[in-house]
């Protein structure tokens, strides 16, 4: 009994589809160690509420709320960007004062690469100060750039919810017969993974052409390639990661207020297209949908974002810390993965990039991509809607006293 | 026998998220209809493919692959934003050149405002010169501006598209303790029927503001009230009408190529709200899946596009020319409507707004409003998927010979 120590969550960085998902697996993993934990807590937008002591008791919360965490998207107990600073500053104190108030014994935190330094530096202050905290990270990321790890929890929803979009805007694209040339911009300011999931849609129904910060960029080829598409087919859509490697065309652009333009790589691409090649062009940022849409969830996500948590919490109760949960995968046909650890700090602040031999060129990725991705996307979810729109959880978020 | 004639089906116009499902309704009506029809034909690209003769045998296609028109979003049969010319242009003797070589006997249009003016025109001209063609129109349009019709076929679709988004878009933007101004850039140039969608949300997670072209634009109000927000709960999700009468703020902008700007009316806003107010800003437009999201489908507006295809043919069997069906809703709750029909010339080209009673102000509008679209946003409809994505309709398309 005396040994009973409290569990707190939190969530850290961009929100996902299915970051609540590992909410719920958590809280579901919890309750059945009412043994070994004295409270299943919350911490408000991510370690701020550890440093503020806004900490809320998961345990009050209906079971019915828990439940549509698994169709709420966002970040149901709030996220943060705030990052720990180094060790001895003074901020620690305030983050100890609020574990002892509330007895926490086990943290996990609920996040990327940014999220897993703030994991590396909690379990090392721990640990250096003889306090005992366990801590564990969860991975999630719609970027799928944490090392270690097959794929990060999250990517696969959004990779299907690009696919899907891609297609609609093929479907869009073949509409006229005189048509655009359609610009499609894509999350992933370093990595191409989002970007690069439009490969697997079948042929006529895929992006013709498709752009990943991987592959460098060159405007010539870029206008030499759109054109090469349009002039054969009448019409050209193109997927674009926000991160594609060109500063050297945004620079110096300024809008008629005279400050930085808020444009992004298509709208940039499309005047070009525009003055450049004189063919009609719109553009397509898939926007907050990418980390927001409870529909195109991949249902092998929405499970592995449950099963992960329900694993961490088991992991943390055995004394593991500093880890993060990675998927290995044994086998890709029939997909089957597990769980390990790996050292947070290893992870913390990397980014992974797609492998060089699985990029081939702008019209087609490697089978080794497809093979990857393919069993990842699979399987809808069923949501529940009211009055024509999905239902999400409302949480009471009552603090801990 | 000898009275036997063929009907001919095209598409004109944006595309829609159901107007596949009123070509479902038209073949499977007609196909009950043998006795009275020699062929089930559609025309590429609307009115094109009459100029053209490119026309194709709808009898053919596979009946597994008409079914799946009704999760089929874009323009199955291709669109055209081609108008027809005045009376006695030598175009409309390719028309008739198309008419006698396949014997055609009866026209569907299925469109908007601009098509219903194709409609009225055929129709006229085939009266006028005594060639016995029957023409009916069928309303398509996400823009809600058709004359007549309680609404178009295709609106309640978007407006369900939209408010799912929408919530998306405040979840996303309640994530973070020290939020931006996201701005929501949703279609309608004319009209706000869509952007007004984001009314019947609930409270918590509806949008803070509401801007339609039908209540004007003043920029200084627009700044008052974002920051009036913004400084009430730290961040504020406005949704605005692609089509806000604001030119004054548009004028003159260019890009650092030199031409026109093609930034649409949210990312020029958010660059006043970055220099006048100096608030964190982001925009999010709506874009293509607002015509091409064949989830959101409501399914009394897919019930309604595949019904009204039916009844159009009926109707142009009972030789009725020149009208358009338009809905005549009945009762709100329980939600009941009937088909009719309008001439189609009082439709064309014109354009219906919100009556100036349902507008309130930018946080809210009128019950009646809300009553109006609440019961066309109900119930959801299922969507076959494979490999993670929707299941479209591939259509051969054989020409008739």
């Amino acid at each position: 009994m005396e040994n009973k120590k409290s569990l707190v969550y939190f969530q850290s960085g961009g929100p996902t589809a299915v970051i609540n998902s590992s909410l719920f697996g958590v809280v579901t993993e919890a309750k059945k160690h009412a043994k070994e934990l004295s409270g299943i807590y919350g911490s408000m937008h991510g370690v701020e509420g550890l440093i503020k002591d806004e900490i809320i008791d998961l345990g009050l919360e209906d079971s019915k709320e828990i439940a549509l965490l698994k169709q709420t998207p966002g970040a149901a107990l709030g996220s943060t960007r705030t990052r720990l600073p180094a060790e001895g500053d003074p901020l620690f104190q305030k983050i100890v004062a609020t574990i002892r108030r509330h007895n926490i014994g086990y943290i996990l935190v609920n996040g990327g690469n940014d999220s897993m330094d703030t994991c590396a530096r909690l379990a090392r202050f721990f640990d250096a100060s003889d306090t005992n905290v366990k801590v564990l990270g969860i991975p999630k990321t719609i970027d799928n750039d944490l090392l270690i790890t097959d794929h990060s929890i999250g990517y696969p929803s959004a990779a299907k919810h690009v696919m899907n979009s891609l297609k609609m805007a093929v479907l869009d694209a073949k509409a006229y017969r005189k048509g655009k040339v359609l610009l499609v911009e894509i999350m992933g300011r370093d990595t191409g993974w989002l970007t690069a999931a439009g490969d697997l849609l079948p042929e006529g129904e895929r992006p013709d052409l498709i752009y990943l910060p991987e592959m460098g960029f060159s405007l010539d080829q870029f206008l030499g390639e759109v054109k090469a598409t349009y002039d054969r087919q009448g019409y050209c859509v193109a997927a674009l990661s926000e991160g594609l490697p060109m500063a050297h065309i945004n620079e110096g652009r300024v809008d008629s207020f005279g400050h930085q333009s808020l444009e992004g790589v298509c709208l940039a691409l499309a005047g070009c297209i525009s003055s450049r090649l004189g063919i009609g062009t719109r553009t397509f940022e898939l926007s907050l949908p990418q980390r927001a849409d409870p529909i195109f969830v991949s249902a092998v996500d929405r499970s592995e974002a449950i099963r992960i948590g329900a694993f961490a919490v088991k992991k943390l109760l055995e004394g593991e810390t500093g880890q993060m949960v990675c998927i290995r995968r044994l086998s890709s046909s029939p997909y089957r993965a597990e769980f390990v650890l790996a050292p947070a700090e290893i992870i913390a602040n990397k980014v992974k990039k797609i492998p060089a031999d699985w990029l081939y060129d702008t019209r087609r990725l490697s089978d080794s991509f497809r093979q990857y991705l393919t069993p990842l996307v699979q399987g809808e979810v069923k949501v529940r809607c009211e009055n024509g729109v999905f239902k999400t959880a409302h949480l009471r978020l009552i603090p801990v006293k």
